[in-house]
């Protein structure tokens, strides 16, 4: 009986074999698409449905792809010829609030602003705020180990999951972590399950770490540099100086001038820079007015607004990058992260690398974190050689200023030929050593993380 | 040549084996000691001294016990019979504070108080912090996975981590982590590494996450109750009431006895438990009013002090509670965590314990995270076996309301026989299997965490 089969017989109508999802299944948001198509997509609704998938796909040595929302950008859930996705989007109850433990118990398909408008009514929220976060799935964000705008001020992914139920290759489901705040028994699995991309097992159930909504209303600031380089020593300048913003998003000259013409707002002066930042908490005003005064010595032009709304209207900006890179052609957003104090140096690079290439690189960053995000527009679905080439360049780069090749979006296929090149090949073997304890049988996402350069 | 001649070739006088250190590399500060006394011991000052020994233990198949300032409570550096102890407690430096980027490198050995001194000029800390601060080492906070008094608000050692040098069995040094915010590069073997208790590798340097210091000074907030359970209710309540306190301690009426006599403070009623709480930062006069007013509405009798120096007196309560264990006899000091929520419910479990062995066990709490230290008193050096089994009632009691048997301690030597109970067999030997991949001859601290019923 040939595998679609058998997940047939034993799944029924979970077992989706339409064109449509076959298709969608080969790609996710980074663009790039799998190499021929899957063989089905199973929509697993229970954790039994995840087991049983898992011991057909062990028993007849066939290939697994988790998949949640699609909205990744690295590849990590494209699937191709000869694969099994396993969709867990359906999966997406929250199964408990418990504020006064902090804690949330949730399936892994619930979309994170989803989970936001869940907890909200119990004064409660998870912190991680992926870009993605209207669209994106909480099992996604722990898969990933995801970021977003608020990580400096609210930690990323890692710091907001206590528990992972996690089905294995073989069909196992272990319950990893801990409901409690502190535990240390054995080896922390939790934290190895979140950012692994598929390649350790199936997450089923997380228990999460929430915090106390905060109170009162965000005070907004902005402030216009000539150039990015300004505009990235002040926002370091600002960390220095050692306030802490919720939200501090840089945009460079290119960025900005694409997302002004997207929303049809007047052209910003040639060259400008952006920073917008927002405080929030009881001293929101006190520290707004002081980071306003960090920028203005960085010679930036401030503005400073208490209404929440207004504060909206000015982050939309910055929330309507995707778009605006859509707009120009097919888009690769790069996602390197240096330590705050070298963003400036950052920036020089890919200006060096914009001259040597004869492109332009629109970069936006998350200031209050050092992790930027280069985007490589050119047309067409194939990313063409030169812009690897760039890439390669502005991934070397960020290694050499003490940072990483990717903060928050992951290896997934379109990295995975760097990876080495951060870790060194001795951490490579080791951590693929890891991943074939929990999957002897290399079934879970072979080809991604760790498959060596395709 | 035997194993010592081939260190004492390699590592000349760094090689101790006088009675004086062997001796007192078999205990830590649980009062365990291993069987037999180790072959030697070494104090590596550098990487390449770690690499060295590592070298040598691998050739000759010679188990490596690593060792800090032996501040464990759960028997995790204790060395025996045939082992090499690997001190990396004079590797004590600290290589680098980057107040602009919230971050510090330091070397494995230096204490944990003595780093903070170090830093405080630069206004920044590393915030967790052990009760033994004074004299546990850094690197055995990250091998333990450390907790303390302010993990409810400051977090844990897993939280202040960004980066470990770690020496692997055969002597390759591998770089693990990231020295910016964000980086998701593969697996996260640093989190991994973090309370590993000396089974994957030898923690040779560390980039550690930095606080700024809190400005202004503490409030501190003490409440006596009438009985623990009101106490433990109270503690509960504040929690839930969504202040967030930096520390909350309570101690039970034994607690509170012992230490009030060790102290020679007048003795306090019988029966009553006390809360003792700080506020710190901008907000903390409102936050210790608020809180004081939730202590009332439990029954709780409060007093509030604005004055540091006072503040600092009633912690040196709390603070005193190892010393004053130690006057009644040898001390067996556990260290369960549960939800907060369920604070209450295991103190009644405590009270059916000790009701049941008819013994008294007197514990404390860092109540806002929900983690009790339970402490078994008895004579001589060897664990009477009812404590033991009072002990399992307590660790299966613990689990049972969805917490841990260790929530800051470690497995060690003393709790390993429990850990398979908490995270199950198939998890444990995915646990082992990944210690093996790390150390495939099983020579890193062997009959610890892992170690079957011995």
């Amino acid at each position: 009986m040939s595998v679609v089969a058998q997940l047939t017989a034993a799944l029924g109508g979970l077992v989706d074999t339409s064109d449509a999802a076959l298709e969608e299944a080969r790609a996710d948001r980074s663009g790039h698409a799998a190499v021929g198509r899957p063989l089905a997509v199973v929509h697993a609704r229970t954790v039994e449905h995840v087991q049983a998938t898992l011991r057909i796909a062990t028993a007849t040595r066939t290939p697994v792809v988790v998949r949640g929302a699609g909205t990744g950008l690295a590849g990590a859930a494209n699937a191709g010829e000869g694969e099994i996705v396993l969709s867990t989007r359906l999966m997406d109850a929250v199964i408990e609030v418990r504020p006064d433990d902090l804690l949330a118990v949730v399936q892994p398909g619930i979309l994170n602003a989803d989970l936001n408008r869940a907890l909200a009514p119990h004064g409660v929220w998870w912190a991680p705020d992926p870009a993605s976060r209207e669209i994106s799935t909480v099992g996604g964000n722990i898969a990933t180990g995801a970021g977003g705008l608020l990580c400096a001020k609210y930690g990323v992914v890692r710091d907001a999951v206590l528990g992972v139920d996690l089905v294995l290759a073989d069909g196992r489901l272990l319950h990893l972590g801990h409901r409690s705040v502190k535990g240390v028994t054995g080896l922390d699995l939790t934290s190895l399950v979140i950012g692994s991309e598929g390649v350790l097992g199936v997450i089923v159930g997380a228990t999460l770490k929430l915090r106390r909504l905060v109170p009162g209303s965000p005070c907004t600031v902005t402030a216009t540099f000539p150039d990015v380089r300004s505009a990235a020593a002040a926002s370091a300048g600002v960390t220095a100086a050692g306030v802490q913003p919720a939200i501090m998003e840089l945009m460079d000259a290119a960025s900005l001038a694409a997302v002004h013409a997207l929303l049809r707002l007047p052209a910003p002066s040639a060259g400008a820079a952006q920073l917008t930042i927002q405080t929030d908490g009881p001293a929101a005003a006190v520290e707004a007015d002081a980071i306003a005064e960090v920028l203005r010595a960085h010679g930036g032009t401030t503005a400073v607004t208490h209404d929440p709304a207004e504060g909206e209207r000015l982050l939309a900006i910055r929330r309507s990058m995707h778009a605006a890179m859509a707009s120009l052609g097919t888009t690769l957003i790069e996602d390197v992260s240096v330590p705050r104090s070298a963003m400036p140096a950052m920036f020089d690079e890919i200006a060096r690398i914009e001259q040597r290439y004869g492109m332009t690189i629109p970069t936006v960053a998350h200031a209050g974190d050092g992790n930027l995000h280069p985007n490589f527009i050119f047309e067409g679905t194939e990313t063409p050689a030169v812009v690897w080439e760039a890439a390669d360049e502005l991934f070397r780069a960020a290694i050499a200023l003490g940072g990483t090749l990717t903060g928050e979006h992951g290896i997934g296929t379109l990295k995975r030929r760097w990876l080495a090149a951060e870790i060194g090949d001795d951490q490579w073997e080791l951590q693929r050593g890891i991943a074939r304890v929990f999957d002897p049988l290399g079934i879970l996402n072979p080809g991604k993380v760790f498959a060596p350069d395709a």
